[in-house]
């Protein structure tokens, strides 16, 4: 028997560009590794945003790239700050039993700080939360008091030479933040893959205008996307098949798909929920629903972009109003994000598409597999499933042309084959 | 001092046509009146939909048309079976103390027969019960249920001469009942409103053409508009003001409102709740809620025509499912729609529109009126008043064109004055 070096990546690819692709070989190449499976997210993003399309085009996407499989991340883990969203990504990565690497894109592009980082933190929770706790009292957002307590306790245990500034600087870049998690959420997990990280290339995550002849950031793509309204300007940073894809799907009416899409119905339900339902949605707390409650009737325009706008302040970023917003349009309830439910993990693993050595490694998991492998969205009844489905129905339809097929088409829709 | 005759009138005026005129005029003359006061519906209406202009414009035609005071039913009455609409509207004008009669229309154009009915309907409740659990019982609608189990008891107590059929026939006009109720409500008030009653002239009330060179029904006239899209098949149906209006509010791209506008935040909200949450929702019984999440997979436009197409059974009527539908949309719980709080009536007199008589009345009623007198919405805090600024904001939302201002007009407009 001859043992396979398999690749996992975690991905959102919204929309897919030349950054991804150059990673996808890359991480290819490192692993040495003969096939890759994608951990996609569905219809919506970590930062608590819609994607451009929906899961099905950005599958194609994927598979065209030359992914072999793709699953899907539930919503319940898609959705969620750092720590969650990486805890859902590798479990799932873990449990197909197939994958022997993960490749993660990272600013510093650099394991061994990352790894050390991550074995103090899995095991030595206590100094953290407390050193957390004393970092959020000073007012600062959740993702800069994680920054801070992390440092402090790195800097405490002789890491990095006991600076707490380079720590610090070290973990606000939100992939380097992400990819901590990632490692942590490997050693909980007690998983056998290997971590390998890529310093991310020619393009900053957040970067909103391109600086590169060929690599942006997806930021900047959907920026030239939507701002300017054509995908020409988009065209030089994207690989031929996702301009083609993106081209189909807009000209169906399905995308492109953006906040202000959803404003009508997300308005809709701030304003018939009374505060009380407010306060049961994920994330909503520290009083953000009275807060909501007294900046709605100060709106102009009445777009979630002039709300967020209105929300702003230095303790809740743009990412967590956002998911917050999201979780109250997808009806999320606090259960839905409590500790115990997430630390539990994802329970099945949902196939959005496969090619040919794909089909090879699902029939490999047929053994491996530490959760049911499901292919059609009737295949199981679960209450995660069931928040995948309704959240693909809430986003086909904001879509700008609804049909009842966008609506339900987890029911209706084969897993993508290339 | 002299005692003048004051008529009140429940209306929707949705458009207000020249049938509402004639019925405006006759109620005067009937009355010997010297003023008018109207009782209008907000934005959404009895049977569940919402109206075609929003209640600013619609308490414009209202003044126009020579009412000198609009007043609102709130939307706790307005969006209710015939009993509950008509002890709302009933117990408003007699809120106003200055109120001396009530002109209804009706099929029958006879108060005596409506008047036993309710005599006997208003004390004698155990018999009614009965009779209604029975006819219930057979699957019927509540309404036809009701018309049933009350011609009974009214034959049974010797009403016209014995015969149920004719009680029957009589009561299952729509207009009929709603007049009986309208009686029922007056007595238990104990109010000193004298009653009266007008036939209906030219059309009936549900009457999908015009039958008459200038009198159509409100849902006729309806049709015309948003069935060709164009104001000029309906005028002849129209005073100039009422035309005059609507071609400016929808010019404005504040209408015209149909559900169909409301199909994406609908969907959205029945997507994404769980059936637990659906059913906490006022007129959601009987499992409809698990007949929802059974229909909506079926869906192929998934407009809210279709959906209440798809609901319709021989038991949930076309008004009750519409209902059941708004209330969900507008996030109207069980609780809301409760005996114990409905039975305690409106608790306050919100002013629309006045006129310079209307401004003479409301003078009189800071001595007579018997609930606090609202101009602005932020005159007083109360869930009844709660739920009249949100189910405005949740229909301006669904306007063509939507701005911050028509979302919460209420809390910025002042009654129209003419």
């Amino acid at each position: 028997m001859i043992t396979l070096n398999i690749v996992g990546l975690i991905v959102e690819y919204n929309p897919l560009h030349n950054g991804h692709a150059y990673h996808f070989r890359e991480a290819k190449r490192r692993a040495g590794a003969d096939a890759a499976v994608a951990v996609m997210s569905g219809d919506f993003l970590q930062r608590g945003e819609p994607a451009l399309v929906n899961k099905w085009a950005r599958t194609e996407m994927a598979l065209q790239l030359g992914i072999d499989l793709v699953l899907e991340l539930p919503v319940s883990y898609a959705v969620q700050p750092a720590e969650w969203f990486a805890h859902g990504a590798a479990a799932l990565l873990d449990a197909t039993g197939v994958v022997s690497h993960l490749c993660f894109g990272s600013e510093s592009g650099e394991l061994p700080v990352l790894s050390e980082l991550a074995a103090l933190l899995a095991s030595e929770s206590g100094a953290l939360q407390a050193a957390l706790a004393e970092e959020l009292a000073t007012g600062a957002s959740y993702p800069r008091a994680f920054a801070a307590a992390a440092a402090r306790a790195f800097a405490a245990a002789g890491g990095l030479g006991g600076d707490v500034d380079a720590a610090r600087l070290l973990l606000e870049q939100p992939n380097n933040s992400l990819g901590l998690h990632y490692l942590i959420a490997l050693r909980r997990l007690q998983s056998g893959i290997t971590p390998l990280t890529l310093q991310r290339q020619g393009a900053g995550y957040r970067d909103e205008r391109p600086r590169d002849a060929s690599i942006a950031s997806a930021t900047a793509v959907r920026r030239l996307i939507t701002g300017g309204g054509s995908l020409d300007a988009a065209a030089a940073y994207l690989p031929p098949f996702t301009l083609e894809i993106l081209q189909r799907e807009f000209a169906a009416g399905r995308g492109p798909m953006h906040w202000d899409r959803f404003s009508q119905p997300l308005f809709s339900r701030l304003l018939a929920a009374a505060p009380e339902e407010l306060a049961g949605q994920l994330e909503m707390n520290e009083g953000l629903e009275y807060r909501i409650r007294k900046v709605l009737p100060k709106l102009e325009q009445a777009t979630v972009t002039e709300l967020v706008g209105l929300l702003k302040t230095k303790r809740y970023t743009h990412t967590k109003l956002q998911r917050t917003l999201l979780h109250t349009l997808l009806g999320h309830s606090q259960q839905m994000g409590s500790r115990e439910i997430l630390s539990a993990g994802p329970h099945y693993l949902r196939v959005l598409g496969f090619n040919e050595r794909g089909q090879q490694l699902l029939k490999q998991m047929k053994k491996t597999a530490k959760l049911p492998v499901i292919t059609r969205a009737a295949d199981l009844s679960h209450p995660q499933l069931d928040a995948d489905i309704r959240a693909s129905a809430v986003y086909a339809n904001a879509m700008p042309k609804r049909t009842g097929f966008d609506l339900f088409r987890d029911y209706r829709q084969a897993p993508i084959r290339l």
